[in-house]
């Protein structure tokens, strides 16, 4: 059996489940009080972050789940994520449209990545 | 090439399929006449028996993402969903609002899990 | 570390990316001015595409996630799907209701598969 590592259990979920070499993320959302870019841009942190504590970054992300409360926020999240992307390694991507946990979170991010 | 194997092919999809040591699970609902927090618990006990048929069990999942067709029924889904956890064992998890096949079915988990 | 390889990057995402004997493809859609069968058909046709540049084809999806515009489309997706998948090869599948990136869109897919 491959070996499963789990950082930031929180009780509901981890924030970091690591399966072989494949890392999965809970779906990452900025500070409420954000506009829309800056939520994108901190929740792109939030994902740098965990990324480098399960030993990978953000050019080795496989696949980006982009859930937007509304998607007229569309071309104002991609102004944030075309800029943090890596050329050359970009993941697969889809975004819809998801109401969030709470109504002021406009961006939520769920990410696997490669170790 | 790592084997792929199926159960419960439906003509539409497979219940549940394994490639090599990871397990993807189709989205599961619960009994359209329940409450959120009885489909949400019918939905986890499905979830467990095709863990079981595919040689896993609840504390190997590694990613769930759970649709609710409102987002007020987060905390009556979380409920019973904190409850069932194994604590040490949380998997990633992103939870978001859609609208289900049926408009009765109010909760759809979507697993992947390890071998 | 096992490899990561991309196809057709835009800048903003790649099509396909490939980590070790998974396959991941980007959110795929239809044309905006075509019926839903139609834009099923032609999500689905892009997918055989790019699985057959990836090595794989419809035989090998582990994982199909399906975002429809309306819940109203299920039937309507559903008789080209029925139609279109290999019996004994079904991938495991969810299906919700989610805007997607322009209003015209009506049917998305996002596949993971076997190489």
């Amino acid at each position: 059996m491959t070996q499963i590592e789990r950082l930031h259990s929180t009780g509901r979920m981890s924030r970091i489940v690591i399966h072989g070499d494949t890392i999965y993320l809970c779906g990452q959302v900025g500070n409420a009080e954000s506009s829309v870019a800056d939520q994108t841009r901190e929740t792109l942190a939030k994902i740098e972050g965990l990324l480098a504590e399960a030993g990978s970054d953000k050019t080795k992300i496989l696949q980006a789940t982009i859930w937007l409360a509304s998607m007229e926020d569309f071309a104002e999240m991609n102004a944030v994520w075309d800029n943090w992307v890596v050329p050359g390694t970009e993941p697969a991507r889809a975004c819809g449209e998801a109401a969030l946990a709470r109504p002021e979170l406009k961006v939520e991010i769920i990410i696997t990545a490669a170790r």
